[in-house]
């Protein structure tokens, strides 16, 4: 169903046509080589050939493997076909693969830097509006794992369900009221006591926000065997390892996608 | 037009409901605060606004001026109205304002860096698939201008044209036969000698990618009174200076869209 | 975003326009009563509401409470307003009010049957294509759980799926490798051995497929503080008690939805 | 253009993708059998089918023919292809199928009912909002024929139009005046003088609406040679019979599609 | 449901902004008049005026009545507002105007040469595509009557359809067994012999093809009291009282929407 | 990304079915001819031809070559198929072509009537809305450029934005202030004043509305080297040889768009 969005993308960039193609192009064809202009991990390569297929009569002579490390230089994407569909798809396949790269190989540095524990790295919902479905899959080409997609399919009560129910007990108590059994419960929370009143309701997760080091072990330590633990809040690459603790079990990030750079990338043609 | 943007946005967090608040919420008031937590330069808080009212029953006590500078703290956006309106558009109105915000902010750093010249600042078409019309619009805010808004609406005869006319004064009168003359003509040149014939075919703008300062300013003299010159390729904050040359008309950079870093920012509610 | 929906419900009935309507209509106005026929649970009054209000210049004068009984020929929506609006919305609206509250009826018979038991009544998948939304909506109304939305929201491992994956604990291995750890794993069970094998993964719910009431029975002391247990297969207003069993936490079924026959209502309208 | 149709369908039950299957499946292909699970009359074994093709890489290997009965135990569907096509389209196939078999089984039976007299059977307006075009189909498929298919295509005056016009005569020379002829005009009447006025207007059909089995012959009797004369009202399987007089030429009846039953069906899957 | 159709039309025009508008606009409100520069009849000034409010922020001061003649230089629509909205909104809101008064001003000059006679001038198919429900209605305000809106809410049986079948009968035949009673049936014939055959099936109206006056008189005889006559095939303003014939129903022609030209008008705006 | 536009179009002519095609149709297979009944030059073959290929199991065997003059009875496209495809995209087809055909034949006569001359034809966004894109390819086809496409590709000042700002120069200062540089900027004049005003503000194209000839001759004088010339205002076949004054770049014309008569075509089968 993602044809829908990249149809959508092409739409963006091209509407009623591309004149400079359309002025120059006199049906000949090309071969494109899309290539890294620097090292990082491969996300993306399928949704770029999509975007070229979509624009007609182009034939894809090789695809780099998603979720592998290129180096500098290196070819990501080889296609032949027509040169107009080669010409006008060229920036919206780079734009997504220069994206979705870059977060992949973000989150494979966050995931390399919890190697040796069993903490799983989960990504947030702050993603690029419209974006959301590929950001995610470029965290998990990159190694991690999704936190919930969006509003409709975990329940995460947070500060302001929390002020608005007057405490998390009757937050959780009116979401079990209403809310179907079959999604999980997680509770955010700020310190040990609200840690404390999130174990007593029975929850399958709690968030621990802006905790430190030490908190966060006593944190481990009280939910034990109640609940699983996620760790989050202003956590880097310098600091990710003081809150690798044994027995968390996820921490997640906001940066893996809203401060991913763009890696760079290039395109160039050759006529057949 | 931008409300089914918009909407689509709200779909993609929403989809068939927000179900911590469906569980939590009966029937409360609330007040929000948007507020900045570090400084930069507003962009996007009419489409946060609206973001509240299509959810419904959202009234605007505040809102900051449109590309004014906000020291962290600030307030930048204050609500009232029913609480599952404010709940359920939380992330979708932060997450437009941190990245709008972001590229405002980034863009007025190298809009300040041209301060005391002639230069104006240009983005380019390497925006977030889906979000050209509102990347493109912080750019603006944040003081610059735009470029070519997507393939129809200006020519730009870029390297992959060139070859496959065979030559930048071929690729020109392909398109002075087939484009309609409403269009302005740039051609991008990698040196001088493609600069010379550039400008013999008498086109509108050149632009100089990957020029040295020292080749920016003899095109400089080259290009007088015949074509507006843009400078482009791998200019960053650092290095802006050394081509703010007399004469440029414009200096172009992806890495204000491309690699502008969210603003942090928080919503916190309280009932009526 | 129902509005959407209601929209498409109306253009499926209007296409280019009423022509009955438009041949008589001259700017007349109306009072119309929407009364029951026959006595049940109301459901989908609030869309059958805007289903006028989208015709515009309709005022609604009563609207009975949602979930609430009612007897045979009560007033269950009065409108008054532009006499085109209420003709041409009468079908579509009297389709989804009698649809609604069929299944909300029918939805309170279970629950009925269940009083003095600790034990939910959960819907299933099995929904009218396009209608989940609404149909889902109306089982609440009647007093029922919502099992998953959609295949999105929750694991439910089934048949097809253990054959593909050649057993329950391989298809539980394989869906914790891959996919986020913030949805509940429910597996559905064909007997006790299968219960034991999928208890043994440490999942979170199970779902017994045509179990006979002893094996239920056993079936909840094996599964005691170890996952919720759903019951489900042919189970009807005649033989739910027999599986209404001290332990079960949920009886799930398809005939609340598919089976539910449509209420009798009608409309009538009288000049202003 | 029913694709837009299953898709919408599709896009309801998959959303943002089917995490089970995701899960589980590495790339298997596996033969699937739909089957009954109870006897019948086939409709919809072409959506269905279309439904698989429609995600991708399934191949039928046999399909029943439409429209013919079917025992309990046969096969309707067989397919054969990749196994996240036919597991993430099963719900949304056997939703369709079920419900549009049920629909032309129990049209069948009303149809069997009318044997050896000219009289034809008519569905009308009372299907589930958003999926007329497919019951209206299975209502032939089953032997019916279709009464209007929306309020565009014929003019049928009412109740509720009378009451505006103040009167049959009034409503027919209203919409004489503003409708395009090539409209059929049919009226509904209460008793045998609004049947007299009716006919007395030229009009091409009436609908008899509760008239007892005395008052329909007398109604034919009047009608002969001037109006189509359909009659409805509560006519079921028990008393269709009483209605089957000489001279009528249609019985209409909402239940075959408000009240018709899903049929049992499933589908087992086995690896390739 | 036209508004659809509006913002579609607004959408083709403006995209994703009015460049000139942006640029010279400074909050300045406008009074607006749109004025004819040739007489003529009025037909969708509604439209136009859903247009400039489907922009935002105007008020319309004056609308001249639908359907009536207007003169040179006479005022059709006065409106006050944003200034944005008023010229963002001119160019659509004219090039409707335009089009549909001279449909209505073309239809008018038919319906006129027509006048004295009992036969009423019917529209075709052959419209714009994209615009069938707009220039139909221009029709109807022009005073014609409408001949079906499409292929699905009449049979129309033409030469290939008998061709295909082999034959009139046959043809009439096949829509008999399968189509829908509710629909006319009208038969186009080439000649008395065809007409005859047709006749014989007893359908609802028949359409003389490209008849000559003789044989359009021969075919009045034959079909009274049998079908409805429709009188076509290359009638114009000059031949159209010769078909006049006593007895026809109706005449129908392509050229009142495929031929109308657009009427001129302007619109001029000033300071508030 | 045409195909949406054509499937709006058979959606408007077919929406839930053919019933002529449906009742008539038992799985024939036809060959159809689409011929001229007058000469002109063709335009929109391909569409037409993607019309039936939308619809399904349709061979072209031969199309006449776009944009080439055809005579009276010459073959335009040659189909082979599915009977049902042929009939139900009959209408559809012809009236797309029969639409563009002429504007393209009318502007082949505008053109043909600059022979010799280096001046340009252009079109206006006076088209029908929804049919843009088309019928500005059709003028193409004629031998025609195109303005604009629409408000968001090129400045374009006229009298109400020069009410607006006060004047011209005020105009164009406020656009270089807030509009992209990358976008020509035209000024529309009423006299010579007013041409010398907006010449000394250094834009590149001047409109000068409704001169005669001898002003032209002057404009054109103080034109050069400053600014394009485009002629425009109630230019038509009989005039045109009046403007086409050396100097002139462009005329434009609105009316071979609006006032463009459709050429008679007709499509005929046989079975195969």
């Amino acid at each position: 169903m993602f044809k829908d969005l990249l149809l959508r993308f092409l739409e963006e960039d091209i509407g009623r046509g591309d004149i400079t193609t359309e002025g120059v192009f006199r049906g000949e064809r090309l071969r494109a080589v899309l290539r890294a202009k620097e090292r990082g991990i491969l996300a993306g390569g399928g949704f770029a050939e999509e975007v070229f297929k979509l624009l007609g009569d182009v034939k894809v002579l090789y695809r780099r493997e998603e979720g592998q490390p290129f180096s500098e230089g290196e070819e990501l994407l080889i296609l032949e076909g027509s040169g107009d569909s080669i010409l006008i798809g060229e920036r919206t396949a780079l734009n997504l693969l220069q994206r979705l790269s870059g977060i992949a190989t973000l989150t494979r540095k966050f995931v390399k830097a919890l190697e040796g524990t069993k903490i799983r790295l989960l990504d947030t919902r702050k993603t690029t509006p419209g974006m959301r479905y590929l950001e995610k899959y470029a965290v998990r080409v990159g190694g991690g794992l999704n936190h919930r997609f969006a509003l409709y399919d975990m329940v995460l009560i947070k500060d302001n369900h929390k002020l608005l129910a007057g405490g998390i007990r009757e937050a959780v108590r009116r979401v079990r009221e209403r809310i179907s059994p079959v999604y999980r419960i997680e509770v955010e929370v700020e310190n040990l006591e609200e840690l404390e009143e999130a174990l007593s309701c029975g929850i399958d997760m709690v968030l621990l926000d802006n905790f430190n080091p030490d908190d966060v072990r006593e944190a481990v330590r009280l939910s034990r065997g109640k609940a699983l633990v996620e760790v989050s809040g202003n956590i880097n690459l310098e600091n990710i390892r003081d809150y690798a603790i044994d027995g968390v079990d996820f921490i997640s990030s906001g940066s893996i996608t809203h401060s991913a750079r763009w890696l760079d990338m290039s395109m160039r043609v050759t006529t057949l």
